[in-house]
């Protein structure tokens, strides 16, 4: 077997001990695997950034990659703790919608976690990452099957969507995630555009709207325009996303999380 | 052998490179270990905090785990640098009370290091977390005895304690530590309300007092009661913690560091 | 083989999930190597700032090491992406003078990355990072030959010097970085210092000027000193600092970065 990843998100934060904890608990039972941190500065109990995080991350990694995920604003409540086997991966946290990229997979195997000896005694009612879901997320990379855990449910919690809106030819999303450089990554992903506008029309052609106004037409990289350029790009997640070339995007058009974008044709000129 | 694990703690922040410095120097000498980070953060020179984060992670660590603290204000003088074997545990750091949570156990066997032939050369005067106790915490971690670092010493520099005051029936003690989550951790243990109060006694029967408030009676988790509730509750690590469901007990009460806490027996109903 | 290393340096941040992709990008192609980051704080686009990073913790990394460094605001230009030898160590980054301290060596051998059968597919235009730079470094780690992934080339992009100035018996440099703990690092190595007053003259004879005023003889360590005494010393990278012991000098001096620093023999007594 080849060494396994798991990687790790949280809203612990860098401050206390809580994320280096938990490396331990998987290192003790998962010797041989990789523990990655994707990101521990999620809001407190932001499940929904949290939830992002994991589906912008998790196609990354390889198959067979475990993804322990721990916002867990309910822990020591009646909340189920899941494990999911979705998209050639496997998902570990509470189920409270965190997981819901792999949950929406048409392939998602669902398990409740009630298997009490796979968990860290004594049982905390305060720290389940440490005592339910990095022991979990440590077997699973051992090989461990997800049906040891505990038996498959059906109808685990999940987030609402934000659909796209497609009306008069125009193809509406929202920002959802300002990142580290500003960029303003969108919820239109490249197969919609593709839906909405034919996968030939080459990005010139469709034009990016923020408020009200024309951002800019689609482009291949951040680089290909003169520094200061603002820029609409599918960025290395797939999505499309607004940037300005050498600068802050955000900072620069006053753009934030949940604001509308449109993508429609270029008006031909007469 | 399992692969060992080593933590490391220490005051170095993220905006340089020590931290990783320190991990390279332990991977170069001991391959197979795992190197976890606790916390980095620590304010510079912040012994006390330093002692805590370890007194508080330390025991989630499997037997055999070797912690690597720095926190040095006095790197370069002639200030002792020390491994100790407590707790089934080991620990290395320099001679100024870091490692308080070692030195305080029953079992603790404390050693100088000065056989200069572990230490990276040529050795600096200014960090010693590379030259000196990293290497010593990598050949621990690879089983060398502590012995091999230097002679047995009794008289390590210990921290003042600070007690809990038990009077008229009430157990006082203090807020040691807020966490990234706003949740304030007190040095009042499980083992000494038991002490205070009988291990029976069920949590419902005590309150806990905050400046001259009753806060909360002792509850199971964050999770029991209604969001916006302030709970005091047993943590993770097993101290008396006051929380806020939902939400920063810290923020809503305006609690900080060394701040007194009390706990008592609910008075009965007439 | 012995275990590689694989350092990480660039301005991810740690708010997204950059870091830990690229973390798991070398961990699928390398699985024995260690990946260790040296700093992700790098403000955006900081190409010599980073520079100076991988300059000042390269050297206390063993041989074989393999630094991967991205500071790219280029990318998916036509900037070129290079590997080099040099110094025992390779090293992995955009031509833009990230690589300089790698690039200066008198053995430098630089490659352009080409061959894209190594890179990940499909490569996108915006995280060279993950589709470039990340699978290059892990081969690399893993023994790959540098000829393997494209033409060698003689016209890196260097980045300007800022040389030592020597006039009239002073040596004139300046400070390059400000840590974590307040100590202005400056680009006047042992070196030079040796170079320009004798190998054999004792610090306490030199005298170290910031701004207009002497601030130190020099000395051996930050705690030879009382509490707040201002000092002058060799770091732990050979490199002349300004520190306060058991203080923040660039707050108590005012000093920051680029800030001239001169150093001459201290004034004989009549």
């Amino acid at each position: 077997m080849p060494r396994p990843i798991v990687t790790f998100t949280s809203d612990f934060g860098h401050q206390d001990w809580f994320v280096g904890v938990v490396h331990g608990t998987i290192h003790e039972r998962a010797p041989e695997a990789h523990v990655v941190d994707l990101n521990h500065t999620i809001p407190a109990g932001d499940v929904v950034r949290a939830a992002f995080v994991l589906e912008a991350a998790a196609p990354d990694f390889p198959p067979g990659t475990v993804h322990l995920a721990v916002v867990d604003p309910g822990v020591g409540t009646a909340r189920r703790a899941l494990a999911v086997r979705a998209r050639g991966q496997q998902f570990v946290g509470p189920d409270n919608g965190l997981l819901e990229w792999a949950l929406s997979a048409p392939d998602a195997v669902v398990h409740a976690l009630t298997e009490e000896r796979w968990f860290r005694q004594p049982l905390s009612r305060t720290f389940h990452g440490r005592d339910v879901f990095a022991p979990v997320a440590a077997h699973l990379a051992n090989g461990e099957p997800l049906a040891s855990f505990g038996p498959r449910i059906a109808d685990p919690v999940r987030l609402p969507s934000a659909p796209l809106v497609r009306r008069d030819g125009v193809l509406e999303g929202r920002v959802t995630f300002v990142d580290h450089f500003g960029n303003a990554l969108t919820n239109i992903t490249a197969e919609a555009l593709a839906g909405a506008f034919g996968a030939d029309t080459p990005g010139g052609e469709l034009e990016v709207h923020l408020f009200d106004r024309a951002i800019a037409g689609l482009a291949h990289s951040y680089g290909d325009a003169p520094v200061g350029t603002i820029v609409a790009v599918i960025g290395s997640s797939g999505r499309l996303e607004i940037a300005q070339v050498g600068g802050n995007a955000s900072d620069r058009l006053g753009v934030g999380e949940r604001d509308p974008v449109l993508v429609r044709r270029r008006a031909r000129p007469a």
